[in-house]
């Protein structure tokens, strides 16, 4: 028997609903250099399922039985929003190393709070802003980086997603912006390497009476100002009925850089009717399969070769500044600055 | 020797410039039904040249001589914004059905005497709204029209010229969005089916410092509020290096419609280095050639079947009301009501 | 009056079907230099409706009253055929110079004799392959012309009609190479700029017993190989259903041009069944349009400017060649050597 | 501690090479129900590299020992073409289901001996015909199934790799048609679901003069006449220096299904000098990725549920079958049938 397990990080996963399920079989099986630990879920049979596709990952019993399993290095947090910033706290607590969804926290004091007991504890967090990592934007992002497109002048995401969540979610979402926007507003930064100093948000309530009674929007514009000139505009829907509708433009002074939707086929059937093509990839573990596999991998690289993740906790509190502001925006009818991240 | 000359419209052409030669050619050759009769240009040379181009088109010295040339049944109106106006009343007064090259002014008071004075001569007006004809956007009006895409919720439109004008230009034009965006402004409307309620501009000079010396914006996002709800956004630029860009896409609850900029044609290189396709038809003249003819073309159809064009002066007033409402939204940094065309 | 008709080459058209109408607008309204002078058809009603559509053009009784007329420089020969060698005689007997459609003639002979009266009568012979003008076929060939593409070492082409032609004009057709893939086989060797060495024609009856019937195939493959290595394969069907099917592509030693179909627009729907696009342009007609004004505009100019046209009676004859090589071949299921150009 | 092993099938893998990594990583992460038993390569350290990549697997330093290990209940065959028959002969003697690599053999004579083996042993026998489990081509095929094409008429698949094999593996690879075209064969049955009945095969010495030398060709056209009169056409290169090339169309009467490339990602950058997209995915392990995954998953599918395979060892015979016209036809310069599969 020969095996090679030395320098293996260890990790554990909370949570192992969608996301982490995925996170979980990616450690199982794809990531190089990592042992996936231990599973922990308050549906302790949810946590068998997700360990059983794992092939004989241990299922813990308690939270902080994981979190202070001294066999294990990280954790990675896949728990809903609200648990997040007390469990970083915790993790920070044992000295280990955060993997966390995003966001930290629908508040910001509790960011702040969890953000500073991180770096206090000096471990490595890093937050889940998983389109980052798609091939598609990175490549835009490398475009825009080596100086193709020349000054970035004009920004437009869209972002629409399949289908509405249900009502209780939503009430406990912290609203559109902070739920689904928050993604468009951390590519918005990062796309063009520059933060948004303002934004102008507006929302509807045009696909579902229910979330509009759970005093969300589901439709929205937001119209972005960068420092420095650059505008930007970003739109969501809640529910495009061809499927989940991800795309990126960034024009400059020398060209522009598109990535459209990304089909499972490329095959296409012409009839007496039209020319048909596929619907793009349905939902985000489809279309993000690979940029959630790879933003894994470089969370275990920074953590086998002692480097900073791209996705800092600092990072990932500008686009909730940029929520709050588009929240402000909207219920005010008016543009609003966006906090200074500093 | 036979001919068929019944029935002809006889159209006079105002301006012989590069909009004017777009019609005039299409008059002489291309439009069932009609005669180009004449052509007036205070640069004489340049009417000479054109009418060169349609085979012995008479040129005439005295534009009052073409406006009253009884032999004329309409005019074409292509000089530069400033005359329409007074134009216009000049062919109502004579009588003359009107075709008039957007804007009809840049001031809305001057506009709605063009628009009285033509009213109640009887006299038909049409404004050239070119983009309404062109195929790809009639093929998307036409798929909102059907219900095909269901109720709309969000447009976006994206509109770049390949270069600047000159700032000489730029400081007669009356602004980006009374000469440019006000296309898009039509469009945005014409698309749905309904008025916008209130805009919010964001401009910003990053092309040519000469723009904004002249008072001017280069770059904008014009976020937009329909009413019953629907929301959209238009971008512009002043220079996209890769040509002309002029996107539009129309999302509904059924379904979304795109359309696409235009190649000359579909060759496709692949090399070591990548997969090369054309750029876009380089300007308007390219792009809307099929549009251009295809507006000219019902004209003369409402002419010689006494039927109202679909492009009326009122109809054409509205992207002014959006225009100077975009204008005072974006000095004022606050989202604006759009006046109600009524 | 301001005129401008010096130098203009006066045209009369012998033939008043689809594709005379198509020369005769272009040469009426489109081609610049030119005049056309007047219409012939055993059809006077057809030559009437075609003189209509072009303002005025005289309508002749008699084709040698066209072909005799001293006022007319050159002719344009539309018509089916079975005429074309008759009418180049005494085309070139009367001096003219001549645009005749392809082919020829069906017999080798006759070509022969034709092209020899026309040399010795020194008149300039262009042949409409109309193809080669295609705007993307001509951006194809020109990418083989600079080298972009390396060597050639392999050649595609798809050609296919949307809907097969009624049997009695199948019987006089020549059969599918002569009548059909004669443009493909013309494609072929001018794309890359060799000769043919030798055709394999594989055909079947498929899409119509009637044709079948009339001694004819309605589906073909034709493997060939060209002097010097290249090898290539023509695929045919008398009937797309989802209409014209036109493309190319060229492989080389560095790279490879591809030319796709040509939609009216570039809309696209996407609705939960599906991204729908346009279908092809319909027919030759529609597909072809830039490319049938730009070869009879090069016809003009040729006239004018006393050059060569690039598509000669010589040229026009090897596609002949290679169309009977492949008949033979399929008869007898064996690859066959066309027959030597020189 | 929660482990779920049971029922899992053991596998062991013969051959470490590039396609063994692929199928042995398949096998340790991503096939449900499967277990990795061992790996045996003649080259100890390739196959101690590919199990330390799968975490663990065994090591094994004798194939008849892996044959022969009652632990493992299947053996995938991945080492060179030239062992394939005498492994599975092997596999069979010792009564383990057997996934191989195409082809079986180079010689008919022993793919038929190791056929009967495998018959008379009753063993589970899969060929890895990995482009039928692409998720393109399983769309085509599947349009195809479900009559939205109609009847195939016309059948068109390009291949083309992105870089030549070095000599010494030409030497010994039974030439293109056995070794790479053997794949467009298998493809060109399977899509339309009828035996191709004669084979024409055009080959040519384009791309590098050692493969000339080594007496193969690197450039061919191979046309096919199916029962039933379908017809088609295969293109292949060894060398597209744009990458992997793998394209399909199958024409029919109700319509045509086209299968393009798949690049790495979507994203489009638009210059001044022209509109570029990604190259292809560059090669089989990145193309295919999927389709390997697929297949596997396929074979272990078999074994838990106890149903026979999709590809058979018969099914892989008759691409052999082709292969060999193919060569008699290059040799001959005439069509050849292929024998028949029964």
């Amino acid at each position: 028997m020969t095996t090679s397990s030395e320098h293996r990080v260890r990790v554990g996963v909370i949570g192992a609903g969608r996301i982490g399920q995925v996170h979980a079989l990616n450690l199982a099986f794809r990531v190089e250099g990592v042992e996936l630990g231990a599973i922990f879920d308050p549906d302790r049979a949810a946590a068998e399922r997700c360990a059983a596709r794992c092939r004989g990952a241990q299922v813990v019993d308690d939270e902080r039985r994981l979190i202070e399993d001294r066999s294990l290095d990280a954790v990675a947090i896949c728990s809903p929003t609200g648990h997040h910033a007390d469990q970083i706290e915790r993790c920070a607590g044992a000295g280990k190393a955060i993997f966390c969804e995003k966001p930290i926290d629908l508040r910001l004091e509790r960011i702040d709070q969890a953000l500073a007991t991180a770096r206090r504890a000096g471990v490595t967090l890093m937050i889940g802003f998983n389109r980052r990592f798609d091939p598609g934007f990175k490549r835009a992002r490398q475009m825009v980086v080596e100086g193709r497109i020349g000054t970035p002048q004009l920004v437009r995401i869209t972002s629409r997603d399949p289908a509405p969540p249900p009502p209780e979610y939503v009430r406990g979402s912290g609203g559109l912006f902070l739920d689904m926007t928050i993604h468009d507003f951390d590519m918005a930064r990062w796309i063009v390497g520059t933060e948004v100093e303002q934004v102008h948000a507006l929302g509807a309530n045009l696909v579902d009476p229910a979330i509009g009674e759970a005093g969300d929007i589901d439709t929205a514009i937001i119209a972005l100002r960068y420092h420095g000139g650059a505008l930007g505009a970003i739109d969501n829907s809640r529910r495009a009925v061809y499927g989940y509708d991800q795309r990126l433009e960034v024009f400059g002074s020398e060209g522009c850089a598109v990535v459209g939707n990304v089909p499972p086929t490329t095959a296409v059937l012409s009839r007496a009717e039209g020319v048909t093509a596929d619907l793009p990839l349905h939902f985000f573990v489809e279309r993000y399969e690979a940029a959630y596999l790879a933003e894994m991998q470089e969370f275990i690289d920074c953590l086998r070769h002692d480097r900073a993740p791209s996705v800092t906790g600092e990072e990932a509190r500008v686009p909730v500044l940029m929520a709050l502001a588009a929240e402000r925006s909207r219920r005010e009818g008016r543009p609003c600055r966006v906090e200074s991240p500093a």
